[in-house]
């Protein structure tokens, strides 16, 4: 028992529009010997009859789709939906269609996001993968089809990715500059490969400052549950003071925000605070909050550009890294106990 | 030429395993004849191996594909991108994979979105139309596919929509009752559905209090080029003011925040603000907009749910409208003329 309604066939059109299935099927595959205007008008036609050509089928017999998915880890993030619509855009540019899968960070459906999108046949896939473990990079790896990660980094791997280490170093220099020493840091999971390089960078920062890290306030915070006050009311708890933070995303750095003025302080004022991605240069905000510039455009740009080679036929491993820069805001000041 | 690599097919994993193609197959079915202990191998290995079941020829043959398609307006808004993330979940708790297409609210790509979406089969379709004309909804009705309207309405299709007459009066009414009187509306382009009647719920508002509306104030905004500040310098130089702005969207209520703050105004103490979704309730930032509620969550669980009945043969067009509520913030207090 088929629920579908009937879909419009070459037939139907020919029917319609008088001609026979022959002239109908080589003008929507816009033969030359069909007249521009018989052809013009078979594709009206078909439009208004809500035919669509079965590219379904046709793939199976050519092989390509003109299609690639994108595998993000949280949509919600402006920082992941901003990159989208750039992949989108510029996709759409080299003739592909993008569809855009979800994993929530979670490894399961990292892995029911692969299946599914092989199993539409895609030419490519770009993907910001969880990292939790190998299994579905190597997974993907088997499949034969051409991958890029985009944001994260694997030495066998396609990747496009900003300097995360430089990112990390500028923004804990500029709070170092400005008369910090006890930095706390907001850190993403450290199997994710940002992560552990924005460590470094916070690291180097603090070596060419001659100061020692405090290595009580290097905390890691899952990048979707944003426990942020969790790990403010611990630190508490432990006593440990802090006079600025470095969070490893701007999504972190308003949540940090947020939990600092619910306990009544102001910032930049009471705490510094520096985020990563500026969301802010595509999206208004009645604040300014200083971040690091990561170049979602640029980066969205070179993995299309990435991805399409491979689709290509370049089988070799390419890996692009792309620097980042200080986007200055409102929210570093110098620390209040040397105001005092 | 083919330039893909060649795909792991049932007589590789059976070569590898040593059992037979027949077994193979069956047991990557899950068929009941093979035992337990084999499937798990056969599965375990085909897995390793990169096996992907060619669902795109079974759906050929059985018609049915296990996705749906989600074609939104604007990815980049958190509101859409919170929306998506909640259809993604709910929907693959019914089995689908969701794929989601961005038109940037231009119709010309919500066409192509339909295309592709239709061309890869897909067994259903939610949609927040650019409504900018009947055409695309026309196509896709023809085409059979069950499809689902989301945010937005049309007398004739499938919709699940927050109550926006209701909404909008809400919003305009708390102003009202906090003294304000000169009330700028930034509103959505009237060709929207979510737009006409949030400006019904404006008029209504006023016409209960018993102040006539100020024409001159409402304003139409393009929703993804965010033209607030040109909106807010035209109305200066026709030097018409106001003590408040209820926005269409959280997302342009932040535009005209930062507008306000760069004139040096301060919100709400120079002027009010509502804004329109409370994307704050799945979003924490360091401020605390007044809004509208549109239970983002319930909406596309609902949607979800429509669709999978439209798609198991329901053939009722459906349409829900889901109760809005006020989110009070920090951004509503009396007009500055008050006070003095």
């Amino acid at each position: 028992m088929s629920l579908k309604k009937k879909a419009v066939t070459i037939k139907d059109i020919a029917e319609r529009t008088g001609f026979s299935a022959n002239t109908v099927s080589r003008a929507l595959r816009n033969k030359e010997d069909i007249s521009i205007e018989t052809r013009e008008k078979i594709h009206e036609i078909a439009k208004q009859m809500g035919y669509v050509n079965n590219t379904l089928a046709a793939s199976l017999r050519l092989g390509y789709t003109n299609t690639i998915a994108v595998i993000l880890g949280d949509v919600s993030n402006p920082h992941f939906a901003i990159m989208m619509k750039e992949i989108e855009i510029h996709a759409r540019g080299h003739g592909y269609a993008s569809f855009l899968l979800n994993t929530n960070e979670d490894e399961e459906l990292e892995f029911a996001a692969i299946k599914a999108a092989l199993e539409k046949n895609v030419d490519g896939i770009i993907i910001c993968p969880t990292q939790k473990s190998e299994k579905n990079l190597e997974f993907l790896r088997k499949s034969g089809v051409p991958f890029v990660l985009i944001g994260r980094r694997h030495p066998d791997y396609n990747n496009v990715v900003c300097n995360d280490e430089q990112g990390g170093y500028l923004a804990t220099k500029a709070l170092l500059e400005a008369g910090h020493e006890r930095i706390l840091l907001l850190l993403g999971p450290t199997y994710i490969s940002s992560a552990r390089e924005r460590l470094e960078g916070y690291r180097r920062a603090y070596r060419e400052a001659g100061i020692p890290v405090f290595e009580q306030l290097i905390r890691e915070v899952e990048v979707t549950s944003q426990n942020v006050q969790d790990v403010l009311t611990q630190l508490e708890k432990e006593g440990e003071t802090y006079t600025a933070i470095f969070a490893f995303s701007d999504m972190l750095a308003w949540s940090a925000w947020n939990c600092l003025s619910r306990q009544g302080k102001s910032v930049p004022k009471d705490c510094s605070l520096v985020g990563f991605d500026n969301i802010q240069s595509r999206m208004s905000l009645p604040f300014a909050l200083t971040s690091i510039k990561s170049y979602k455009g640029r980066m969205s740009t070179e993995t299309v550009e990435l991805l399409v080679r491979q689709i290509r036929g370049n089988e070799e491993t390419e890996q692009m890294v792309i620097d980042t820069a200080l986007a200055e805001g409102e929210t570093i000041t110098a620390p209040r106990t040397q105001d005092a």
